[in-house]
């Protein structure tokens, strides 16, 4: 195994029975890369990066913590996913002063990762939205393909990188700026109230960022919303990268996300986007990002959101892309 | 009066004016049972049998020491349910170590209520799922009739009882196994997400128990659903029982009910199936189970809930059935 | 500045930049009265005169502390609305222990900014709603017209005085009984569930306030219903006083309300209803209520949504009123 | 009974048994004044008097709700003082928004006591501060004696009244002003820290009010101190009263008062000092005021430490006095 | 490994090198029993059988999980003690609903235990106080031995069986009541304030239970009183079994002990008490019941605490009786 | 004013009377560095540095917002410390994602602040640990003198840099091996508990760091230790520097604390220690650190706590130096 990578620190007694839960059917896999999978799932635990101060960078631990609560069946669809192939290879190994070597730690990582798990999907858990750009990046050197966005957020993470570098604010500009991906490939879904400055709104227009409003996709719903805007990339990029900023959620569904605001997204809306974006399979890869745990109510009521978030893109490529 | 029952340890000072409050309307009957009554309410503070440690037994006196935030007027129907006559009969006699003891407990004392209190409606506190058996073997006993079960609920309660007993996850399975009731007659409405292993989903097919997901539910609407599936039930049974398990709840309306989940119910769209529910005639009683209340928010927002859930039937039955 | 007005003990150190944020946009002007304003926003830290506990009195200074999290743009309507002209006088003086005195001193200085400040819209932050009859007087005398109230509100407010005084369930009452409002102009949108007594139905009814439940509103959705309350009152009054108790919302989306309640309206339908009643320059002032920041979840939701609220009548105004 | 009490709203169902819980020992006395008692209890839920926000006024009915946690039973002294005859005869009636006239029902209220049920002890409940200065009133109206004040608190209490009137700073001002009570006859516990203005200090010493600081008392320890104190206070007075503002605990042990600070006293060390208090027969009555429930930890440690320090003076003077 | 046991949901990845984390220093053995250990670590996840409600089944999970935050060197004493052998051989296995089944189950696994590794140290970690019952009964059938109790509590825990079977309140009397203690041979050390009810007082005079309160261990200091103790024990018994109930600690301390009390114990004299314990070979075994995860603080400082006080008696054991 | 500046973002409105509260005495001086000063205040918010995620970058504006509650005269003392002059010239800026500039940031704002206010007294107020290395190497750079360091913390803050860089856990080790500090002259108070790893401790021997435990501190007493302490330092250093690592204190009294653990300092022990460091005018700066305002209690009990610490030096200094 590279020593990009670290085991996390806690793991499940795994027990194969009849009734399988999240926490029995991924499979830890820290010390090789299995060739043959469905998914890969990385964690990224960065968060020095934030622009305000978060602990993001411990989601990972939670996510996994949690999955033993869930099982691989939904009763919303009658489906058992659990012939989907899902390994777990640990956390990307972080700096605990130099962030810039924490970004290119994560670069390499997923080169290795998409290097050795070839036709997987890959999942990402972040980590504050930094993380983000390096991921990409490493998508498109790997595949050398046209890679476009969909982007869930509140905000259009469009900050330049001159006065305080490549935080959690900069993913979506530091991409277009390097120009592994186009402005017009980008596709922001969820964006509401008066979160966004007028100076962002000018730079999504100088780079063509596609602009969604929560009202908007209020007004067409999840599977018309998401035909439309996958017709759109279809026609113009080969990859979708699907980054899901968890503070698209409005601030009484997600109080563990430090940036989640009130006139947000369900989770009931969310977890209907995914499962829309689940069914493409030119979806090549996805990250859930700036889900603080340490901020989340008694019942972690956010963790078991992004849990539930990543289940339904499990289930629906099962029932969609991989059959 | 039958020393199976309790007296709560407070009790409001009624006072009847003008302005009717639900603590001074909701009558104590602690030592006697009354013949003519409408409704008749019993408290079940058991959680023991619960397989995750809950405190649900708490909640029969915090049910009744927030009624003094509710009237019995409904501002929605314009109408005053004062006149719907109701007794609180105290709560149930419960051991402290001997689960199968309390189970038997709740079963006589059910069937006192059942004998002295003829022809009223019943309404049970619990307490955690596992007591919703014992009642239905009462109403079984004492009518011998068929009855059917409505059951909101995010989960089946179909374990079987072989390993643990009779837990909070076994009650339907119990009453099946024992031909008190028959799988056709159980409708469970509110099923969602990744909560429900296949090995249950295999019973409820083996056993024929009707499943309303969700999203079944909200295609439908709250009155055409509940509409339906009383029509079913007519041509097959005598008397409906009503289960509310409150865990149906999203987590983030429901944050005393430990098993809430993501992706759960509104609380609105509960109130307005149980108003539906409140119509029909044939619903012989009820019961609302699983609300912890040391696990609820500051602001006691589940216990609330739980009052208003339980005036919507008093409302839906007053203006219904038995005007 | 009169001496009925006080400043803020914490002030923002105000940037003036491209990126407009509206602790940065509301100009403070404690120590005169600007002529030229589109808006003059006043702080009424008053709480002493609610029923039940309430810390609502220092709201004013929360609501102006969460500033600094908004923009003036909006990104549903592609707007910014910099370039209305706001100003923050500062706060009312309040009495340690004399209720009248404080109400009376409200009377006063909303006086003297309608006399200061002629020509603008009037926003004050509450405290509780007490504080409204006060204000009303003031702009009834100062204005000798007709006024009407539209109100948002769980409950009517129309408790006589008899008892307990001006407390803040008796705003409404207040202003029929000295024949400042008639009750036909009295509009009241949000009210649901168990929460009014019948003795306050029957004062409606006698005084001929109009009442809209919440699920009438849900049933005509929000443009409609405001754009008929507006026409009804355009044939009646002359100025539509607007006054929002935050407890018109649910328990779930706004803990920091004491009254707040299950059942109640979600964040997102006030936020629409704001917009539309932004429409209406008819409309000539409107309030805030109720909000008790020291209830308010960690992650301060209640106050954020209040401030939302706020803007939500800022960029509505801009948009069809001021240009 | 007087028309300026009212019952509590909730009301214990008391059992009568060989172990003796607080909650069905003191006696309910709400209809009638009993003449022979050791010690009348009364609630006084006032706190709108209080300089900030406080609900203080729900203590009363909180300290009640935690009676059933305590027996009357003392392990560290081995005695039983279920022999003292306790009775509660309720609260005294409050109006909702005239707060003179709320001082004034103190007043005439514990006139009405003193009279009703001579030569008892009295404690009273708050509520805020500034029910001392009308209860102090009506001890020295009723006994026409010299009275002494033994005042555990962070803060002097010395504020005048001119500005905002008889709020919660200021309740032994205004005794010392109305020539109630001597300066000299003041003794204040608990000082420390810097939390009291050099102008409250220029007050004490022009009225010669005795200042002991916390560390004095730690240097002496509770015996000696209070021996002392006692003994000086023999010479000048023929009552003490005592004033137990709860702010004098330290914020880490009393998060359920708001005016609580770091490095104020351990609850041990007050329970301690009330012990030796209630060894001393000429202390007449004493009050409770300041704690605010609505503040206090999920597990009420405030509230619970507040039972705790009544009960610890019941036992000594049941020890040292009643005997 | 006997079927009585169950392993840990959740493992450590144990990772050995110079600084030894406590969570690297444990074995886990969970399908053996190593034959040559000094301390041997039991899980017994039961509280079912507390009379209020209780998640302290929750405890041994907690407790394993917080082992990360530690390590083997105690500055206090500059000493490490990695060289003490220490497994954890798991949970005991429990019934969902037969709490007598539980019951037998920790008295034959422990039985298997003081067989399988003979000659060493044994700590149990609860759940309820009632497991101290079966656990010494187990330690009188294996030994055949008079043994004695240090119990440290804010209770007695001498009610009878006959009402309510045996409950958390009941373990020492069961012992006394079976002549597998004698009354004699008991000390409890650590009772204060009004919590005990006079009935077990004359039971523990009855059996001659000795009492030793709070504030006597505050007048003798840890060393002195627990030699005292240990010598008067060592003229009487074989073995001494020290039983922590953490409802000995301040409420303040232990917000995660739903039984905790103001005017408990700090956790620092806990902790030197226990230093003290761990001195005396003749200690056979002990056991930490009682703390509810679930009702911890945020930071956890409870189960912290829980983790500290074990380490205790480790360090302390290491330096005077392993060596 | 050096552009290594920046305001706080929100400022108090001072109001200088007779009562000086904190708020008024601190002048911000945001703009000029004043030359003749008794103190000058330094805000540093870094913790990206720190290991664990914190948000101490947010303790400057929390303490400075807490000012209001604190007067300037200590009743303990008897003394008004307002003549002592303190200038608070904002907070050194900080880049988003360059920690070593932050670091160099810090380092040379330091020696601007040393130059243009000469023969002050320096209080910084963090931030991470991380902030001391930069600090003392500033004031080592400025004065060229040996400087020594008295340190309470409960950790040896000795980790090496190799593998994380300059983290909260090697401010001291960085220094010792810069030999900008020598270990004979750092002294470190507070040490307790199991949370040193044994590699620190052979470091500290190593280097010769002098520990002292909170037994060891308990044993002396505040006056005897510090004394000691000093006369050592006095005859091998020309200045000490002071700094406070919050987390030495119980994780009781500090939950605001991330790394604050079961068996530390109480805050009163701090207090006392703190005013004997006062004393001593070779004591030429000091910082507290590690606080995070996020983690605190509701009540904010930590924060408090660390103005009052603040307080308590400034209090001794003003007594025992400057005068």
């Amino acid at each position: 195994m590279s020593d990009l990578f670290v085991e996390p620190s806690v793991t499940w007694n795994r027990k194969l029975h009849e009734d399988m839960k999240v926490k029995d059917w991924i499979e830890p896999s820290f010390g090789k890369f299995p060739a043959a999978v469905d998914v890969v799932l990385t964690g990224i635990p960065l968060s020095r990066s934030s622009i305000s101060a978060s602990a993001a960078s411990e989601y990972p631990d939670f996510f996994r913590k949690a999955w033993h609560l869930f099982t691989t069946y939904s009763i919303d669809e009658n489906v058992d996913f659990r012939d989907m192939k899902v390994v777990d290879v640990g956390d990307v190994k972080m700096h605990g002063t130099n962030i810039l070597q924490c970004h290119a730690n994560i670069e390499e990582a997923m080169k290795n990762v998409l290097s050795e798990c070839p036709n997987s999907f890959y999942v990402q858990i972040g980590g504050d939205h930094s993380i983000t750009a390096p991921i990409v990046r490493a998508f498109q050197e790997h595949t050398n393909k046209r890679i476009g966005i969909l982007q869930f957020d509140t905000h259009l993470d469009l900050r330049a990188t001159d006065s305080d570098g490549p935080t959690n604010g900069t993913p979506i500009r530091q991409l277009l700026d390097a120009g592994v991906v186009r402005g017009e490939d980008v596709y922001n879904i969820g964006l509401h109230g008066f979160y966004n400055a007028p100076s962002l709104i000018r730079a999504a227009d100088h780079y063509g960022v596609n602009r969604i409003t929560l009202k908007d996709f209020r007004r067409k719903g999840a599977s018309v919303l998401i035909a439309e805007v996958m017709a759109e990339l279809a026609t113009k990029v080969d990859i979708v990268y699907v980054t899901v900023d968890m503070d698209v959620l409005d601030i009484t569904y997600a109080p563990g996300v430090p940036a989640s605001t009130p006139g947000g997204m369900r989770t009931d809306e969310l977890f209907d986007l995914l499962f829309e974006v689940g069914k493409y399979e030119h979806v090549g890869g996805m990250d859930f990002v700036c889900l603080d745990p340490h901020r989340d109510s008694r019942e972690q009521q956010t963790v078991k959101s992004g849990v539930y978030a990543f289940l339904q893109v499990m289930l629906s490529r099962f029932m969609h892309v991989k059959k």
